[in-house]
């Protein structure tokens, strides 16, 4: 192998939830890639050198990653959450299939990390204990037709619903198209969460309904989780309310 | 608050995927409750008491976390991989919501960690680029006519699918029917992958198709992805084999 190229997941934010391997992987790269606000987690150590680009560039990112590693570079590419998820390991490989020679002698390896859903989650309790799913609300890559007719099945199949991307300046409005959709099927009491900035300094989460998130505010730094029928909110002793989804459907 | 209680996932096995906020907790904690293999993966500290227990005694622990916390011990219950997916998070908040008075004065938190579908997802590139769901196919807790109908419902909508617990000593037949369901719905060269023990000095990875996957054996440690109609496979220049799904439909 001439070089080595590592798609990192760095996690939502906080220090204490990157693992130890994905910090290694980082610490061993001799040049980071990244879209630049996670590139900006980073200190770099002497001789080591950061590009921080656009998202909107990551196959171009990919296709100099891979370069760059062809070069006999170690090189990391950082992800926020999960490289896997909605993020960076799919470029890679998608510029390997595009052009499968710019990744001969190479080695690639992803590194995961804890995506998204699974820290707004922690955050309100366990809404994601029963069959879940995850979907991006983005229609940059995919028609908004898909979109719409998944979030049909998956409210059909009482789905928990982690929902990416929700929204951006140039579509504030699609997060309320989707739950226009969803109160078709579900019902107007059906839990709600919106969980923005999980793990940082501004961490805000708010639970409403299916009915009261038309009132909500979103960005692309909130996640959203639609309860399935049987997500419930409890208080524990001292008057916090939490969310979750029994594991067992036997009391339906 | 008299005591706490704080769910932590410890990942899918080796100590680098664990996070520095899951291990601080479990330092912090006097009493470490948890499923025997997984409380097994830990050192006690001089003075920390640690209880192991069956996996069907989910409820039993929860309870006994809760009382423990509610006389002022600093008490962690350990879960593999995530543990608001399939695990502990979701038994503590039933014990709340059964007996409410139970969790007075507790302080409950959840530490997230890396689930197995991540893990799974990154030792094979890149399967959950797109849309995905998450479907335990364990029928100890709902009915194998609920599983069904979110298999179909899933292949209609095109999620990649992460099948968790797909087996047991008790029911070695139903991930075979699973694949049934998805035959009938998915095209016959759908990338099948079956992930054991990944990260563990076992670990075994292997692709094949729906149709192939008839004659593959799997177990409580196996994770299997069932791909999209858009997962392909994709040759890196070591001749390696990798999994992704593209971030994008716009070439379907």
């Amino acid at each position: 192998m001439n070089g080595h190229l590592t798609i990192v997941g760095l996690g939502p934010g906080p220090e204490n939830w990157v693992t130890p391997a994905a910090t290694d992987a980082v610490g061993r790269a001799d040049i980071i890639l990244g879209y630049a606000p996670y590139v900006k987690r980073l200190t770099p150590r002497a001789g080591q050198v950061f590009e921080a680009s656009d998202n909107r560039e990551e196959l171009v990112r990919a296709e100099r990653a891979l370069a760059l590693a062809a070069s006999g570079r170690r090189v990391a590419v950082v992800s926020g959450g999960d490289p896997g998820v909605f993020a960076m390991a799919a470029a890679v490989y998608e510029a390997v299939e595009k052009n499968p020679a710019s990744a001969n002698g190479v080695e690639i390896r992803v590194e995961p990390g804890v995506t998204a859903m699974l820290a707004a989650a922690a955050r309100i309790g366990a809404p994601l204990g029963h069959d879940f799913c995850a979907i991006s609300l983005s229609d940059n890559l995919k028609s908004w037709a898909t979109i719409e007719k998944r979030l049909r099945l998956a409210a059909e199949a009482d789905f928990v619903m982690a929902l990416y991307n929700p929204a951006s300046k140039a579509r504030p409005q699609q997060i309320e198209q989707a739950f226009e959709i969803l109160r078709t099927v579900l019902p107007s009491e059906t839990i709600v969460v919106f969980a923005r900035a999980v793990g940082r300094a501004d961490e805000d989460v708010d639970v409403t309904t299916l009915i009261g998130a038309a009132e909500m505010a979103c960005d692309m730094r909130t996640l959203v989780l639609v309860g399935s029928r049987a997500t419930r909110s409890v208080q524990s002793g001292d008057g916090r309310a939490w969310v979750y989804t029994p594991r067992s459907e036997r009391d339906r």
